[in-house]
């Protein structure tokens, strides 16, 4: 697809959100929706939604809306999803078994092809039919599978380490858990961070917003 | 503080990077940052970040950039983190159980103050010091006191359910982890949901975008 090289960080996250929500009205049988509609869905004005949309070639028609499954998979298409990527876990405290067993890896087009740990009482043994290792065979693991991104749950102490060891053996992203900002001695790696504290911090501002108003 | 009421949301969801990266700054021990470091520092333009600190009355003075501790501490206001609000957990699953462990409720300005679950096994347990009560004490221990958040990991057969009866309670706010989307009856509740998979096809998209810039 042609597409617009240069499209903005804003358009980038809300690509995510476009998606889920059509994966959401497809579930739901909806096969056409108008920018309105999906707009007033994810909160956003319908020229808001057409104006994203059109930064990746400019599906939809006139008067008749999208449909949701042909603009779902366009949308699939630019995020990557078909490509085949794959994954592997560094840590597997809670939320790195939480997210083994839970995530929904292969629906965002993720393969998990193991996990890493240094816990002897785990190496060897597997979460999810997913098998855990030792760290210490990581560089030759990824050596031996093409692995594009590793998924970082280990303690704050060791988030660098592992992460230059990450980049080192040639990922081409880290999903970063930590909550410590790793930094990344490689231009060709991205570093993508999950920061719980950005969402509970904003859930804050519209709490105390909220008891502003009601005043 | 006197502020521009009419915020956008990508306003308040910068506002938390902006603390977050203030707050790195001061442990590292800087005193002033100019808005172009600053900007640098969280991918932002220097006039972004001027704007965006304009919403909330603009401190700041030309020529001099911005005293570190003292712009925290306003956005820590805008925030909401000086206003002691409080939380409490349902579902001591994996991630449950990570959260309660790892996430710095305290630097955040919230009070974690119990966690709920089913699981005979859990229940009259601690946490990492937080009491597990059975999720049938719910609705007594909201009306004895003062809950504005309820974090939600439970399975998400249990989700909207447990989000109608925090509602029903009386909470403020609901911060989801299910992945399921609640739909919330009160125009007074804000539900903030985490959604791993956003930030995933997120990094899917840079990556494939780098591969294609590659080629």
């Amino acid at each position: 697809m042609k597409r617009n090289t240069k499209v903005s960080t804003a358009v980038i996250r809300r690509l995510p959100r476009y998606y889920r929500q059509l994966s959401e009205l497809q579930e739901a049988g909806v096969v056409r929706i108008s920018s309105s509609a999906l707009g007033k869905s994810m909160g956003l004005t319908a020229s808001q939604i057409r104006q994203d949309l059109f930064c990746f070639g400019g599906f939809g028609q006139q008067g008749y809306g999208y449909k949701v499954d042909s603009l779902k998979e366009e949308i699939g298409e630019i995020l990557g999803i078909s490509q085949g990527h794959t994954l592997i876990v560094l840590g597997t405290g809670n939320l790195g078994r939480a997210i083994i067993q839970n995530f929904r890896f292969s629906a965002n087009g993720f393969q998990l092809l193991a996990a890493f740990d240094v816990d002897p009482a785990v190496v060897g043994t597997r979460i999810a039919g997913v098998p855990v290792r030792h760290t210490g065979e990581l560089e030759e693991f990824i050596a031996a599978n093409r692995v594009d991104v590793g998924l970082l749950t280990v303690p704050i102490a060791a988030a660098q380490r592992m992460g230059d060891r990450l980049v080192e053996a040639g990922v081409k992203g880290i999903w970063n858990f930590t909550n410590y900002e790793i930094t990344c001695a490689s231009q060709d790696v991205i570093v993508e961070s999950v920061h719980f504290s950005d969402s509970l911090l904003a859930l804050s501002y519209m709490i105390s917003q909220r008891e502003e108003d009601n005043l």
